[in-house]
């Protein structure tokens, strides 16, 4: 690995800052996609995303790798880099790190001999991860929610990795925690951390105690019926992956406040978030 | 107190919160200075600035209560009211609480016979406000720091009441929270809590260890010289009213990042501020 | 489940309180082996075992079942209830609910056929009893250290359940918290909630810096060498289940204090290590 | 002060603890008081109370200095220092430090011409000390409570500094906490917190609702009438100086219990509590 050329194509704020972390530990790194960028990009090569992928041995693709499924998330760029055989073509015989891998695959049967690495897959990437947006959660609360979180009563619905940060951290700045969750051992973690504990249906007949709610499921749990019970002016925030669980139409027709959040450690810690892509791709080459 | 008259004037959001919360009760609030803004006031009765005051027993002006030493603080009207003998003669015989009464009786000795009653003095409207400008200053670093919090080395300068609420909030996330504060006792107070406490003298010799640092003390403790020996990519955030504790010409020279983070309440928390001035306000009516 | 008739046997404190809660939910309560006790049972029938077992739908044996493989673990007892095949026969076409199934289908033949259910398997008993652990273990840190936690540099190896309840409520106190784990992702983990991860040869290598340090892998990591590097006034806490992970004898030969800390619900909080049982049996009766 | 000599004369495990680290740094100090005591002076000289006195510049009393009001406070001799003209004469001219300096005027005019400082009215000692009675306090919550902190219902009454680290500590364990406390900016403080705050009125009209009450307040605030109301099965826990705040008398006649819980820092951090004496006694003495 020692002597493995880079290459860092598409991407947001944290391919950038990613980049410029490895160019900063000696590594050679092409570049494509960040020309609108304001940021600087150190010591780094830029060119064509073909001419990145063929200099490189190891290419690392943004997360998420395609939002249309037909060419490559590179907001920063003006170039469409289509998903096609050409692309892979140039890709291929290296070692591709990527986020949600399958949606590549999806996208051109042409994936499907690459050797396609996720690095969005490691609990190691995972838990840092929702560590960050964790915090980006918390910035958004306290930006929209007109009353202080102390004192506020706070939904969150789901139980997974980004909850076990969240809800300790709201409850430190005094929040009044409750959290909906679908299994019994889940429920039975947040009872032991001192908390309420709800199944999704007694939360529902409970939905109007609350003026933050918080998403993190990735199926529809906050339907009509629950949205159609919430307070006038409660703040609902969606942190799971499209298509979310939160009947968006359902708050539109009650103007109930919804925040569509996705994407918050890319926003909120671009440095971090890159470092969390840098070291576990690192990890996995060295295990390699 | 029962049937007494309420007028609100001048202020921001905050204001206008608090004559709605007001008006929510029964209560009959003549309002002035909001012609602006885009908040609905409900139930209330609008008017100018002196039949606002004249029609009322009790007069509540804004915190800070003017910006220039000549005009009450209302940003969100075009009409400036004066602080003179005009303005000052309806609010006679009135009880006129106000954030920050010194600054009216500088601005004119029409304020002298008044009978003003500062609600920013007692120590219940400070502790409350410290808090929810705790919460802000959160959201603040959160939201233009490029790292996590968690894993972040952040300096606290000043140890009052918001460092009281902000220091354990930062450190709950993961922070790694330095307090630099003058006073032995206060240092102790932090060394208690398992944090590390500094002296200026010592932090300033330390200076280049934190990526994030936070000023609460009104007096020039991050002067030129300390500023010139942070890391190029720190963050500082004044807290401080001004004229504030950091040497903002020695940031700009070495372009270094500066938040001026001031009226956080107001800004993060609109209506849970308002709730602490109302019942500051109803606490010492009470008290009587 | 109604009206099912159930029996508990053996055991300690918890088995106690536990019989107490069923009775005082009108639920008929044969009890057996806590005759030396002096807690009062309210509302059961004490009798002999194999009659209890017999009259009962549902048995509750204690958690662990046997401490020597061959007798049920009654330490309230002065009766030796021999795990053979009388006692077998009086469980047969029971519902046997007990901890540590395995140990009794090792003690004997005749526990084969039987239906044991293993409650301490289940992950809403797990989380819980793991809380209740780490409350145990905080309070034998503060007891047994002649310094605060706060100020203190504690290790902690392992990263299960009890870690992550017990290194939060130690950083809370305002102690410096280390964890050492083997595996990459519990190290992102506990470096996502801004604490120091270290793999065993770095902690080995660091040993010394550590006042306090608990253990909770089951596993020898804190060998002779570990032993040989700890502080001479260092305090060490076993939490693993027997044989545990601290090299006892080192600890002996170098006159180390070691703290063997096993069963810490049942001797810190019986009464709510009772309900997780009770709760925990019921969750899986419904389920049915 | 470099070459001064000290001398520690009575109290308990916390006092030698103090002599040993006055000792380690290369100061000659004399010591009297201990010979009961299993634990080590190492590198101190013992001696009889009045020589110890007349070798030093610097004498370090302990805390409290006396129990009776006429022999000093030396659970560790058998032999009674009488608090009389002797013992005076010889700590004349002398630097005394002591904690509870009045107990000492008090007990005998001849204490009236002597240097007496007070070591435990100095704001950095109150801190430290508040921060390891609270440890304490809540072990003994731990140790003494037969459920977990976790989801129990904890009433502190007061508001000064143990409460202000006591009750974030069990907020972060997962108890759910009130606060009763007079003043209204106290109560300001625990609203802030997110935590609930009472009058004293509506916390008696609530008793029934706490399995946990700890007291702080060195008045009768939980009165006979006060424990007529709390469980049966309530603990309550005296933190305050004699003759403390809890009817013990009352809780007696209904067989509540009641943990009188002085001493605390002492008790379970004395080498903490030695270290918290002799930075105090450094600060003072460096102070000038």
């Amino acid at each position: 690995m020692d002597r493995s050329i880079f290459a860092v194509i598409g991407g947001d704020a944290r391919q950038i800052a990613l980049a410029n972390m490895l160019a900063a530990e000696g590594i050679t790194v092409y570049c494509s996609g960040f020309e609108l960028s304001a940021q600087l990009l150190v010591g780094t090569a830029s060119t064509d995303p073909v001419t990145a992928a063929m200099m490189a041995d190891i290419v690392i693709l943004p997360l998420p790798p395609t939002r249309d499924g037909k060419t490559l998330n590179a907001p920063l760029s003006t170039y469409r880099i289509a998903l096609e055989e050409n692309f892979c073509a140039a890709l291929s015989g290296k070692e591709v790190f990527t986020g949600m891998a399958d949606r590549l695959r999806k996208s051109s049967p042409s994936f499907a001999p690459l050797n396609l690495i996720d690095y969005g897959e490691k609990e190691e990437f995972l838990q840092r991860n929702a560590q960050a947006t964790a915090e980006g959660a918390l910035a958004e609360i306290i930006a929209n929610c007109p009353h202080t979180v102390s004192g506020s009563r706070i939904l969150i619905t789901g139980c997974g990795r980004i909850v076990s940060y969240l809800a300790p951290m709201l409850r430190a700045l005094g929040g009044n925690v409750t959290v909906a969750a679908r299994r019994t051992e889940d429920r039975a973690k947040i009872s032991a951390l001192g908390m309420e504990a709800l199944t999704f249906g007694r939360a529902a007949r409970r939905a109007r105690e609350f003026s933050v709610i918080v998403n993190t499921v990735p199926a529809p749990v906050l339907d009509a019926r629950f949205i159609g019970e919430v307070q006038d002016d409660a703040l609902l925030i969606e942190l799971a992956s499209a298509p979310g669980g939160i009947d968006i139409e359902a708050c539109v027709k009650r103007n109930i406040r919804v925040i569509n959040a996705p994407g918050l450690p890319g926003k909120y810690s671009p440095i971090t978030a890159a470092e969390i892509i840098k070291e576990t791709v690192m990890s996995i080459l060295e295990e390699g």
